[in-house]
C-alpha cells in the first residue's frame, strides 16, 4: 500500500509565490481563486516557476454486478459502447480534451466484454459481482486494482505536468454513494442521487438497495480495502491507486465528479496526505455530491451543473489551472511597468 | 438611440436544438449548463448548427474625475500604464486572451492623457468630470459615446463569432456603483465595495460620496442618458452602446464583471431586448456584484472569487461557450454509435 506521499506544505516557497502574484500588475489577490490554485500547484510540484505543458486524461471503465438490482437508468451494456465512443472520438471527454490539448487513456479496469484494442488493460474481471447479494470483488482484487492504479499514476507523473480523472461504469453511482456511506457514516437517503436519470421511486429503491447491502457487509472505515472490496468497483479502486501514486511523484491530479470523489474519499482512507495533490473540478447536479465536498472540506472550482462524468468537468478544470500558471508565468510585474 | 434589436426567441429552433443536445452520446441534460448556453447561443445566431471560431475582447478605457473624492485605493495614473500594458500585452487579459486565441482590441473612451498608438480613438474627453460637483458629463457626451459603442458592436458583428467586453478605468467601481443605486433604486451602502482594494473606511466614504451625489443629480431610471450623463463614466457608456450594437447584429456578448454589468444595466434602459444577447462570465468579489445579477435575473458561468475586470472573466466564460458549441457540432450521435 502507498504510504509515501510527501508533505506539499512548504511556507519559504509559498511566501516566494505569493510575493511574485503580488508583484504582478493587478490589485493583490484579484485573481481570485486562480491565485490560489497556482499557488498550491507550485506548491505540490515543489518549484517556484513551475510548468503545465503536457496534460494527461484518464478514464477508468468498469461494470457493476450491482446493477442487477435496477439501480440505473441504462442497463450496462452501454459501457462498453462508451468505451467504443472514446476510442472513436465521439464522446463528450473527447470533444473537451481535442478542445484542451490533453492527452485521453482510456483504462479497462473491468468492462463486461473483451477489453478493446486501444485500450490499457488493467482488467480484474468481468465487472464486479452484485454487492446486494455479497462483496463486490475479493480482497485480492481490491488490491490488484489499487497496486494497478498505483503504477498508471507513478507511469503519468513521467510524462506529464498535470492529470484529470474521469470514469464511465453503468451502476457506479450506486457504488460511489454506498462508499460515501461507509467512509462519511451518512445515511443512504443523503448519498443517493439521479445518476444518469433515475426517477424519485428510483432513486428510493438505490437508497433500499445500499441500506441493505450496508447491513449485509457492515463495512468499517478504517478498512478501506476491505470497503472497496464489498462495494466496488474496480475503475473507482483503480483510480483510488492512481491517487495514491500521482500524489507520491508529485503529480497534481483534477478530480472530476461524485465518483472520482469516492475514489479520492477511500485514497484519503488510505492515506489522507493524498488530499494535498489534489483538486476538484466541479459541484456536479448529483444530489450527494455538495455533501461529499464538504466532507472532503474542499472548494470546486466550478458549478456548472454538470452530471455526465467521463472527466468532462475535470477537462475545464486542468484547462483554469493552466490560465492560472499562465498568468503567474507571464503576466508583466510592476517592475516591467516601471 | 438603437431600438432595432430582434427577438431571439423562436420556439421551433430551440427545439431542433434541444432535440440534437438530446440525441447526443451522454444522458439528457447532463452537462447542464454547457447545454442551456449552447442553446442560448444558437437562438441568438437564429442558426441550427452554428460556428464559434473568431472571438473578440473589447476593453474600454477611461478616466473619472470622481477620483478626486479618495474613492479609489489606485490613482488615476494607472489608467494609462494599464493601457500601455495592454498594448504591450503584460496585462492578466492579454495572458487570457493569447491562450484561448481571442483578438484584444482596446478602445479609449476618454483616459487622462494622450491616446496611446494602437489604440483605438473614441475619447469623448480627458476623463469625466467629478460627479460629486457636477454632471460627470454633458448629455451630448453621454449619446454621442453610446454612438461609438453602437458603430463598433455593428462592426464586431461583421468579424467575429462572440466578444467579450471588459474595462479599465481608476474610479470606475464608484460609477457603476452610482449606476446600480440610479437604475435599481437600491441603497448607496448596499451597492458599493471595495473596487482595487479599499478598507472599511473607504467603502464607507464611497457610500458618503455616492449619497451626495444621488441627493444632486437626482438621476430617473426611465432616463437613462440623463443618468449616463450625470455619473459616467464614457467606458461604461461606450460599452453600454457596444452591447446594444451587438445585440441589433445578433452578435452574442460575455459581460466580464461588475462594472460591465453596469454597462448592461444602461443597456437594457435603453432597450431592455438587449439582454438577450448577453452572457455573465461570473459573480465577482465585488460585494454588490450579486445583488445586480439578481436584479438582471441571470445566472453568472463562474464563482471563481476575482475582481480585476479588463475581460479576464469573460475571456474564460467566451471559452466555456466555446466548449459548449464544439461539444453540440462534434459529439456523436446515438445513431453514430449503432
Amino acid at each position: 500500500m502507498e504510504k509515501s506521499i510527501p508533505s506539499f506544505e512548504n511556507s519559504a516557497l509559498l511566501d516566494r509565490v505569493q510575493a511574485r502574484w503580488n508583484n504582478l500588475t493587478k490589485p493583490p489577490g484579484s485573481l481570485g481563486q486562480l491565485e490560489l490554485l497556482g499557488a498550491r500547484y507550485a506548491l505540490i510540484r515543489g518549484e517556484e516557476m513551475p510548468r503545465l505543458a503536457s496534460k494527461a486524461m484518464y478514464i477508468f471503465c468498469g461494470d457493476h454486478g450491482i446493477t442487477a438490482e435496477g439501480i440505473s437508468a441504462f442497463p450496462s451494456e452501454i459501457t462498453r459502447h462508451m468505451v467504443s465512443n472514446f476510442l472513436r472520438g465521439g464522446a463528450a471527454i473527447n470533444v473537451l480534451c481535442r478542445h484542451y490539448g490533453i492527452d485521453t487513456t482510456i483504462i479497462d479496469c473491468g468492462v463486461n466484454g473483451d477489453c478493446a484494442p486501444g485500450v490499457v488493460d488493467c482488467r480484474i474481471g468481468r465487472g464486479t459481482a452484485n454487492f446486494a447479494r455479497g462483496p463486490a470483488m475479493t480482497r485480492a482484487q481490491a488490491e490488484r486494482a489499487i497496486e494497478n492504479g498505483v503504477r498508471m499514476g507513478r507511469e503519468c507523473a513521467g510524462r506529464y505536468d498535470i492529470a484529470g480523472v474521469g470514469e464511465m461504469g453503468i451502476g457506479n453511482t450506486t457504488a460511489a454513494s454506498a462508499l460515501m456511506c461507509a467512509f462519511c457514516g451518512v445515511k443512504p437517503a443523503e448519498a443517493v442521487g439521479r445518476g444518469t436519470g433515475l426517477d424519485d421511486e428510483g432513486v428510493a429503491r438505490k437508497a433500499r438497495v445500499i441500506e441493505a447491502a450496508l447491513a449485509l457487509h457492515a463495512p468499517k472505515p478504517d478498512d478501506p480495502l476491505g470497503v472497496l472490496a464489498a462495494l466496488g468497483g474496480f475503475e473507482i479502486a483503480t483510480m483510488a491507486g492512481f491517487l495514491l501514486g500521482a500524489a507520491a511523484s508529485r503529480l497534481p491530479v483534477v478530480v472530476d465528479g461524485f465518483i472520482a470523489c469516492s475514489a479520492a474519499l477511500a485514497a484519503a482512507a488510505i492515506d489522507p496526505a493524498v488530499k494535498g495533490a489534489l483538486f476538484f473540478a466541479h459541484c456536479s447536479a448529483e444530489a450527494a455530491h455538495r455533501a461529499l465536498l464538504d466532507y472532503l472540506s474542499v472548494r470546486p472550482m466550478l458549478d456548472l451543473e454538470m452530471r455526465l462524468g467521463e472527466g468532462s468537468a475535470a477537462a475545464i478544470g486542468i484547462n483554469l489551472l493552466e490560465c492560472a500558471i499562465k498568468l503567474y508565468r507571464e503576466m508583466a510585474t510592476f517592475q516591467d511597468l516601471g
